[in-house]
């Protein structure tokens, strides 16, 4: 159990800008210095969790820090731009700035839920977004402050969550699974794996999902646990490290009354241990109005109402539309505004009266909490009493530095991520099996078309022919990978967005996951197609040929993967795909070989990825001297000669002979594989070099990838 | 004003048969000719059309005519299959079959609204799919009557609509005009087009979108109406020929509590003017529940409670759980429901209370309506007063037989369909736009990179390469079809269901659509490429080129729109298109020639739908005599004595001319475009037969897509 006396919290950290560190750059790490100190002093190294049996005699020293969040004119516009309207449409009007909210205050404390109502289009969102400081800095006016003091981005970003909308899990965990990884991420590394579990049992049971918690998640094809329970454990990863201000973006919406109550229900304990909760809800039941302490109701960005449930009637009734008896009175006020919306007069009378009975209501002074705390105290009193144990140490202030707001190091992050990772695509085989089945099947009729081609040279037209189809299959296969991380970017975006793990971490455990199943599918279309079209080089061969395929593999996969990171949803990607490689094959040599390229393209035909491993195999290929492609009279097979006779062709090679002064019979060697090289213009790297440029392609595209989760991931409005 | 005396419907139709032809074989057909025989009686061919402004001397004349329906011991049982599972899941326990419907009996009847209320999996959509006849005949065991006579499926889709939970609409048109294509598809061709407007006019109003009449539906891209608007149409579509059941399944889902309201609103005034409604609901609000008149709440496929709203507390109070004071009744109940669900007993303590009580309330004899009417003179007498205007006919009985069920013929229907089709596309042109830039595109970069190619030995293995790429490219830009008709394709299904049309006129009319923007594409591609490659054949040429790739187009498009006829998802068929596409193009005959293909793979080169195209424009390329492609000593060009002086190539030729006593010089044509195409195995068909075999397989493929329509489109349960 930790117990702490918040009077000597910050015995030995009196540096003189102390007290400014609030306001402007308290980060975690100085947070939890303090804690860790005041922790020296009283506590021990004790578990930071909240404990469900916890001691009697201790509990007024367990009673949560006062917390209280007031916002104040918060005022927010955005300029509608002009489309270009083909079609008639309802127009937001002519005007330039829509006011999306305007002029809203409030106030919340701990142990307290806010819920935030209104129809849709009114600012609900909104107002949750600006108070979770996820509306860009210039753009929102006004003042959000927590126990008197401006709430700075980084203060709030390590006390607090924001639970989205959708839920956004991995289908094919468990939600105890589920919740694990996510304590494993976010709680301190200093806390043993056996306290992680017991938060995690703890949680499951606060959330009431026990009877689900070695259920898979689930998806469309895979049944999984109920959307109540789903939303439950999406809070739940949120929560795991016990913020003390959590937002919720409509967190019953598409859930039945019971699961709604439920959740609203998981919402009010965690609030009663010492929490902000902060919300937006649709249509809340009677029941779950009875959890609520203070509502908010906009319209079109204005508070038409702001009080506890109790005092709606009394303000309805006031205002001359009084609740009739056993109407909903959440219902029976949101449709009252939606009538008034479509009046003449609008709401105005409404936000009007609002005003005056704020103002009468509001002749008591503002609840302050405990004066003799500054903020940075009350966050430090209320982390050694459990509180947010996220980011990086908690128990060990000292590994903060290192990690950088990171729980974990780098090493354990991409252990995790990718144990997770194998985890979730173990438990769908089909999705490997149905890659493998392509690459197999396009193999097989590769192999059978091209079975045991000959050295004539026809043979040698199919050859290449075989090796830029074959090629090509390499790249398009890989875009089955597209929409794996498409689904997987919101998980990506959410996790991110609280420090779960570094972004590099990220993108290599991606890399590292791929690659077992990349060479087993390298070797099966290896096999497949070496021995059966008949190449040459032997084992040797047999083997570059792998690898050059693998080679393949890995920048087509590198390449789909970026630019799953750049468009918006599958078709898109897969169009843009399916073209780009398609320029890619025709600027490979093949088509057109590279010094008949015009000057102007030749720079496309450096950048095609197929390029480099069509060239490696054909160099595979014709490196062999002993072996010859064109002897004597096949000499004239391509030529207009080529329906003479053999014997008249062998005359012809005679005078031929005769004219050049050299002697060719009809076995002489006349094109070695060097020569047909040289005739596809395929002289300037060695396949060794082709092999390490497309490696290469591979790790460039993922440092593209690495760049775009940096830069194009901001979870912000503008 | 259309009145009619029932009492002398049947005046001139007493074969004997008449009687049984209602529980076997009704058609709508017979059922018009009846009201038609009424109306010459009484009323002239007025309209059938319910007036706004009636007459009231005539009110009980348009009183509507009494329904009742009833269902009994409904029971439905699914086989589970055990699948193969990898995973631990919430398994249906080891049992073979599970029980939806267990027993289900009720009643309901003209002017009331029936819902069916229980938890998700409860079995509420299974019920109203049972009496709306969605389930197949063996599967279903009980009985449904209407007015005690068996209900026909028949009978049943002609005086039914089904309303479902989607909102399948197209997304461009404005609420007016896709209210007014389904009064052109849904009403009788007699009626003038006045009265179809006055008809969608009345709907307007009567489901409260006059507001939203002129907007269009919108989707993602487009803002359009909002989501209770939508709701509405959807309603609006079904009812537009004012059925006398109408089926909803969940119709206030995701709809707020107001917008809820007023759909259930519309569907109170629908059932007040002489329908029966049956519909599932998941939480009906208060002021929802007061429209409502019979509630059935289920829990697992079993019946719970069975009577009206106000029966609602008396029932639970009696059970020994009374609804608390301001608690919403149904939300009360469904908890309970819940609650008895997840513990030892489960609901059987219910269940057996609900069949005591319902016995202690059935004492009194059900209610039975015109004991006078059989249901056939029944169904007759309400669509003489308006009712059921739908389908083929209507006034003028004799165009029953003509159209087969349909209310057009073929020619309308295509018209009709063909202007949606454009009015839906014409208002995003950003779809076109962006296939346009994709051929626009692909010419420029294949117009550049062969830009000018000449007549060498080189320069025909490019214009090979060219022709094989560009024609693939036709086919890879119809995969841009794709989405398209499956967006639509459950508009279809749904229209289809209630013969809005024939599939065979959406397959005509699809094909029509698509014609003109590809004429368009084909004439932009060719103009793109023919001149600046440098091809062949004049004016003559460019005009078979055009004809080519607007046929490649054409069959291409066919192709992908069968293939969306046959796939479950956009992603899954865009995999299929290109993999299929890919192997067309290896067996088209450029990667290997058609007599080096194995034997066993030869069909599948003559099924290639590139092979065609690909050869008719080398023919096109390659067919004029006076054209030299090997001239004197370029012959050595792609030979290993390719690298001789000019001079010594002048003396090889000298000699070679000696030994084979023929005079060749350096200009003398040695290879023509005959020898070309000899060389490529394309000698079997003329160019004009391969554009005839490409349209053809074009027109083959649309056949195709008919068929699956026909048979893979049936919209019912096993």
């Amino acid at each position: 159990m930790s117990r702490a006396v918040a009077e000597d919290h910050s015995a030995d950290n009196t540096t003189p800008y102390h007290s400014m560190e609030i306001g402007s750059s308290l980060t975690l790490g100085q947070l939890l210095k303090n804690v860790s100190d005041v922790r020296k002093v009283d506590v021990g190294d004790e578990t930071p969790l909240h404990s469900s049996q916890g001691d009697q005699d201790y509990d007024d020293l367990m009673r949560p820090v006062p917390f209280v969040l007031s916002f104040n004119n918060l005022t927010y516009n955005v300029s509608v731009r002009g489309k270009f309207d083909l079609i008639p449409r309802r127009s937001f009007s002519s005007s330039k700035t829509k006011t999306l909210l305007d002029n809203i205050s409030g106030e919340t404390r701990d142990g307290e839920i806010l819920a935030v109502l209104g129809a849709s289009g009114s600012g609900k969102s909104t107002l949750i977004d600006a108070l979770a400081n996820r509306i860009a800095k210039g753009s929102l006016k006004g003042k959000v402050t927590l126990n008197g003091e401006p709430l700075q981005s980084r203060t709030l970003k390590v006390i607090s969550a924001y639970v989205m909308q959708d839920d956004l899990l991995f289908p094919m965990l468990t939600v105890e699974e589920t919740l694990m990884f996510a304590a494993e991420f976010l709680l301190p590394r200093s806390l043993p794996k056996s306290k992680k579990k017991l938060r995690v049992q703890t949680l499951i049971e606060q959330l009431g999902i026990k009877n689900a918690a070695n259920t898979i998640i689930g998806d469309e094809g895979h049944r999984g646990i109920s959307g109540g329970e789903r939303r439950r454990v999406s809070i739940g990863i949120d929560i795991i490290h016990d913020p003390i201000v959590l937002f919720l973006d409509e967190p019953t919406s598409g859930l039945d009354s019971t699961s709604a109550f439920m959740v609203v229900n998981v919402l009010k304990k965690i609030a009663e241990s010492g929490s902000i909760v902060i919300m937006s809800i649709h249509q809340p039941s009677h029941r779950v109005l009875g959890l609520l302490n203070r509502l908010i109701f906009l319209s079109r960005g204005k508070t038409v109402f702001s009080g506890s449930p109790a005092s709606l009637p009394g303000f309805f009734a006031r205002f001359g539309s009084p609740v009739p008896e056993n109407e909903n009175q959440t219902e029976f006020a949101l449709d009252l505004i939606r009538e008034l919306e479509g009046s003449a007069g609008g709401t105005r009378g409404l936000v009007e009266f609002n005003k005056r009975w704020q103002e009468m209501k509001n002749l008591s002074p503002p609840a302050s909490p405990n004066p003799n705390l500054t903020l940075k105290e009350a966050i430090s009193a209320s982390i050694s009493r459990g509180k947010l144990v996220s980011g990086g140490g908690g128990g060990g202030g000292s590994s903060v530095a290192s990690h950088g707001g990171f729980a974990n190091p780098f090493w354990i992050e991409i252990k995790t991520l990718t144990e997770r990772s194998i985890l979730n695509s173990r438990r769908q085989p089909e999705l490997f099996g149905t890659r493998l089945a392509t690459v197999l099947v396009t193999g097989f009729i590769l192999a059978t078309v091209f079975w045991r081609l000959d050295n004539s040279p026809k043979g040698v037209q199919e050859r290449l022919g075989f090796f830029a189809f074959a090629m090509s299959t390499m790249f398009y296969t890989c875009a089955d990978a597209l929409p794996v991380f498409l689904q997987e970017r919101y998980i990506f975006v959410r996790e991110t967005a609280y420090n779960a793990y570094r972004r590099s971490s990220y993108v290599l455990s991606h890399a590292v996951v791929s690659l077992p199943s990349l060479i087993f599918l390298s070797l099966a279309f290896a096999a497949t197609t070496f021995w059966a079209v008949g190449l040459e080089g032997g084992p040797m061969g047999f083997l570059f040929y792998c690898l050059i395929i693998f080679a393949s593999f890995w920048s087509g996969s590198s390449f789909v993967t970026f630019l799953s990171g750049v468009v918006p949803h599958v078709m898109l990607g897969y169009t843009i795909v399916v073209a780009i490689l398609a320029y890619f094959l025709l600027f490979s040599g093949f088509f057109i070989n590279r010094d008949r390229i015009p000057q102007y393209w030749l720079w496309f035909h450096y950048l095609s990825l197929v390029k480099y491993p069509y060239e490696a195999v054909l160099q595979n290929e014709f490196s062999d001297p002993m072996e010859c492609f064109v002897r004597g009279v096949q000499m004239f097979d391509n030529t207009p000669l080529g329906q003479l006779s053999y014997g008249m062709k062998l005359r012809l090679l005679d005078s031929v002979s005769r004219s050049i002064g050299m002697r060719i019979t009809g076995s002489t060697c006349l094109t070695t594989g060097a020569d047909i090289l040289k005739q596809q213009g395929v002289t300037e790297l060695s396949k060794w070099s082709c092999l390490l440029v497309t490696v290469g392609f591979g790790f460039f595209f993922r440092v593209l990838f690495y760049l775009c989760l940096l830069f194009g991931s901001k979870n912000k409005r503008r």
